[in-house]
């Protein structure tokens, strides 16, 4: 294999020193490596979509932790918009984070949908429709998206192991080059707890107010864009609360890391409104009032701006 | 109505001034009491159940919260055990937490449990029951249960909303007595963020690293024992994951509460081994490896001996 750097390298940015490398690390790297080679055999491209949020240990045998706001919406939902472009998707998705079509229905107890019929002997378990608004379209879709080995789920809970699955997705895709998307829109958390630093226990409520010191997460997307991925096509994501920040704060990254793209959005206005920022250019997607009531989705518009920068991409790249 | 005191009062120990009350607070609570009237009437008594972990938001537009370890599956079990004693049952739980019967089924996408049939023209969807063991019998138990609305389900999601709505429940149920239970299960915060000194916009990772300073969140068994539900027979729960301080914690929490017991338990053996403290003894509950097998499960046997110390309770209370 061309991967002999499995953990500790002078290009992970402290990530081995810091976080242990989880035993799986080799095995989900080979696992993404596969599926992605056999897709681009067959004339695919692949993005890996990050979703959902992560988890920070206060201690050692975990009773606390803080995490981030996300259901994992906007990765579950572009992950179905990406797979009706025709891409391949990586999902790597926070473990019980809104999943792709199951996510249409979370929003209600199954078994509130479900009818028990029994005729003699025998009894059947029908799905009430009406319970379940278009369910048998959704789960064509969702067959054949599993008939076509088309989704590869890999799972996530804490910050640690996402940064490893991070960094093994990375160096998986590396071998297809441009034909790889990274779309991150997980919300990492940028702070963390040292292990070294971590009370074993229970931090107990007897010894008065809490006091947590915590250090700054290295920013992956450093070693993701200059080393482990160079070709590849890396969307990163910027949630603001404070709209006036938002535009500056999207191009400052871009500057920074010099991958191709920035989503850019307001906690408030997210699932309606999202900028799209490239180096020399910004375009604005809006959802109108009138697509708001035909349940368009936003991400249906992010996903299609994306993916038509990515076919220029692959075609610039091709030129050189 | 017997209760004018709606949130601010001196008995709340500074939970209206510290967390704001929310605006369905008195609809809640006379939907609890409406509940819990009827059932008693009816002959039942009543267990208000509390499950999952609370959010504690670091910012007032909040991206980043800490959070408990708790899946809500103590909670959601013993709920069902609770029902299949007689009892009615208010499960106060966090949003998107396990959830009685339904969080059987939660391991697997439901999706790929129904199978899509075809006949000409139309096409119905059908529950394959190997996807979903024993999902005829958990179906009927379920449907029963809705029909008697003997499950009234209250959600949250910060740990403001769960001691509003906590105390809400202990107001409601002190019309009933000793005929009501509390089984607080939840996994609440020990500590919270004031408003006054939360930030409003998302904490800036650019500013370095972080420092978190909170307060502790008052111990709200205490106005729950002596003011609102005096009558109530009520088990509060101790997790730890260091054995050797847990009897003492126990009945540390015993002696300062004056409560009826404490269900003690161990991170790592949670779900086999549990102590049942109370003022002058302490039971051992045991899953044999046997009944491990059998897919038994811990929370029938803590139902099992409190629902017979409730009744020994209520007996005394009568006797008085």
């Amino acid at each position: 294999m061309a991967h002999s750097d499995t953990g500790a390298s002078t290009t992970d940015y402290g990530l081995s020193e810091e976080f242990a490398v989880p035993s799986y690390f080799e095995q989900e790297k080979h696992r993404m490596e596969d599926f992605a080679k056999s897709h681009v055999s067959a004339g695919r491209r692949v993005v890996l979509i990050t979703s959902g949020g992560t988890k920070v240990p206060l201690e050692s045998r975990t009773v606390r932790f803080l995490d981030n706001f996300s259901s994992g919406r906007r990765g579950s939902s572009s992950a179905e918009y990406f797979l009706d472009s025709g891409y391949a998707v990586i999902f790597l998705h926070r473990h019980r984070s809104l999943y792709p079509y199951t996510r249409l229905y979370t929003g209600s107890n199954f078994l509130d949908g479900l009818k028990l019929e029994t005729r003699g002997q025998t009894s059947q378990i029908q799905v009430d429709e009406d319970a379940f608004p278009n369910i048998a379209e959704v789960l064509r879709k969702y067959d054949a998206v599993k008939a076509g080995r088309l989704l590869l789920p890999v799972e996530f809970n804490t910050l640690s192991e996402y940064l490893h699955l991070l960094k093994a997705a990375a160096q998986a895709l590396s071998s297809i080059g441009s034909k790889a998307m990274f779309y991150l829109a997980a919300a990492v958390s940028d702070f963390y707890i040292p292990a070294s630093e971590m009370p074993e226990h229970k931090i107990q409520s007897s010894n008065g107010p809490l006091q947590i010191s915590m250090k700054m997460v290295p920013k992956m997307l450093s070693p993701l864009v200059k080393d482990w991925a160079p070709q590849a096509f890396i969307v990163s994501f910027k949630l603001e609360t404070n709209p006036s920040i938002l535009l500056e704060k999207a191009q400052h990254a871009l500057e920074t890391y010099k991958h191709q793209a920035v989503v850019a959005n307001v906690l408030d206005t997210r699932r309606g409104y999202v900028v799209v920022v490239t180096k020399d250019t910004h375009y604005e997607l809006v959802l109108t009032d009138d697509e708001v009531t035909k349940k368009m989705e936003i991400e249906d518009k992010i996903v299609s701006k994306l993916t038509s920068a990515h076919t220029h991409f692959i075609a610039q790249k091709v030129k050189l």
